[in-house]
C-alpha cells in the first residue's frame, strides 16, 4: 500500500517502521483493542492510502435529550477516524495533537460516516481532514460536521 | 444566579428565557436525559455562573488499545462541558457550533475532570474554555488537554 | 447568484437583507475598504456561491526571518477568505466567530491562493472551509494550510 | 531561565540544543528579522518561562472596513505569541503545527496585546494558550479573543 501523500524528502531509514503497514484488517484489530470503540459500536470500513472509514450505527444510547447522536459521539469518531487516517499514512505508531471539529446540523439517521483523509503527511506529522456525515436506511448522506487535525509520529 | 460575564448590552427582553436558568439541579437532570451520558457515565459536581464541572470515572470500558483513556472519552467531555458551561451563562436552549481541542498527554487516572469556563458572553453567543484534568486516588490532579469553543443561543 | 449550500428551511423574511447580496465588484469594494488588507496587498479573483479566493503576492515583506510567508499573513487569508465565503452565502452582514487553521509546508512561492467554501449555511451561520495554496511562477500550486470555521450572521 | 512547564521525563540530551534559549533581548531580535512584524508594528514585551507578550499598536493601516482592528491581525498575534512562547519553552528551533482562535468582540482601543502561556511542554511539542485583549489610553484591558495552538519542536 503506497502512500501518494506522503512527502518525497521523507528520511529513508523510517521505512523499516513502515514494514508494519496496518492493512484493513489490522486496522480492525487495533480498533477491536480499544474499549472505547467497542462501546460505542464502531467499526472501520476502509483503511489506507493516508484514509480512513469509520461508521457507528446510531443507537439510542448515543443520543442527547433531544434524539439526536450527541456531539461526544461526533467528535469520538473525528478523533478517531483522523488518527486511524494519519496511520494509515505514517504507520502505526501516532499520537493525534489536537483536532478541531465544526458542527453542521443535528445528527440523525441510521449510521454516523467519518470520511477522513491525510491532506499532507511529513516525516514527523500528518494533518488530516474529516467529513462526518450521517446515512439513512435509503443510503442518503448528509453532512453533520466537519474536522481536521494535526497526528504525530509517536517517537519509538 | 447571577453571571459576571454576560454582556451589560444584553437584550432584556431575553430575561424571560432566563427565568428557566438551570441550576445544578437542572443541569443534573439535564445531563441524566442524555443516553450518551449515562452509556459514558459522565456526572456534573458544578454547574453557574458561566462554569461547569463534569466528572467521568475512567473504566476500563472507557479506554484505548494502550489504556489511556480514549480521547474520545476527553472530546466528549470537552464537548459537554462547554456546552453546559455556555447553558449556565446564555440559558437552557443552546447549541454548541464548534470546538478545538489540544492533547497535553495521556489520561490516566481514577477520574477525568473536565472544568469550562464562560469567557465572554454576549446576546447570541459564549466562547467557552475547558480544562481536562485526571484525577487519581489521593485526589492529585494532572493537565492531559485543554478546550475551547463557541456556543451559541439556539433559536426560540 | 443562487447559493446551493442554503438550507431550504431558511427563513423567507431574510431575503430583504438578501437583496444586498455581494458580487465581485462590490466584494472588492469592501476589500478594498479594509485598510489591512490594502496593506498586505490582497485581492479577491472569485466570489458568489458560498465561495471566495483571496490572493496575496507574497512579497519580501511579507516574510517571517527564514525567508518564507509568515504564518500572520496565511492566517489573516484564512480568516478573511472565510469571512467573505461566508457573506457570499449569507449575505454582507457577517462575523466570524472563529477558526481553526494546521499549517501543512512552509508557504513559499509567488502568490498565496486562499480558497474558501461554505460546507453549510443555516439561517444563523455558516461552516467555512479553506485551502492555503502558493502559486510559483509557472502556476504550479502547492498546499500550505488548511483552516475551518464558524461564520455568524450579524444581528441587524 | 527555568521552565516549571517542562516535562520531567524530557531527554537530557536535547540541553545542547537549550544552550541557546532566547531572553528578551535575543527574542527582540528574532521578532525584528521578521519583516511582516516590522509591518505590523509588533513588539515583544515579556519572553521567558515558557510565556511570551507581544503587542501592537492598531494604527488606522491595521483596520478593517467598520473601524476595529482587522481579525487577520489579531490572528497574527496569536500566531507569533503562541510561537514565541513555546520557543521560551522549547528552544529557538520551533515550527508552530496550527492553532484555533475565537473571537470574543470587536477589538478597538490602542494596544493589541496578546498573552500566551505555555500550558505543558514535552520533548517535542508544546501545547499553547493565548489571551488577546486591548488596552485603551488609561491602561484599561478588554479580552477580545482566545487561542490555542501546538508547537513542535523543529528537527534538527
Amino acid at each position: 500500500m503506497t502512500d501518494p501523500s506522503r512527502d518525497p524528502s521523507g528520511d529513508a531509514s523510517r521505512r523499516v517502521d513502515l514494514d508494519l503497514d496496518l492493512d484493513l484488517d489490522l486496522a480492525r484489530k487495533v480498533l477491536e483493542a480499544q474499549p472505547f470503540s467497542r462501546l460505542v459500536g464502531a467499526r472501520i470500513t476502509a483503511f489506507g492510502g493516508g484514509a480512513a472509514v469509520l461508521e457507528v450505527d446510531l443507537r439510542e444510547e448515543l443520543r442527547q435529550q433531544n434524539g439526536f447522536a450527541h456531539g461526544g459521539v461526533l467528535s469520538y469518531a473525528a478523533d478517531n477516524a483522523l488518527t486511524f487516517a494519519a496511520g494509515a499514512a505514517l504507520g502505526a505508531a501516532v499520537l493525534t495533537a489536537g483536532f478541531s471539529i465544526q458542527y453542521v446540523r443535528p445528527a440523525r439517521g441510521r449510521t454516523l460516516v467519518a470520511r477522513a483523509e491525510v491532506v499532507h503527511a511529513g516525516r514527523r506529522q500528518a494533518v488530516v481532514r474529516c467529513d462526518l456525515l450521517t446515512r439513512d436506511e435509503e443510503g442518503a448522506e448528509t453532512l453533520c460536521a466537519v474536522a481536521q487535525g494535526t497526528v504525530l509520529s509517536a517517537d519509538t
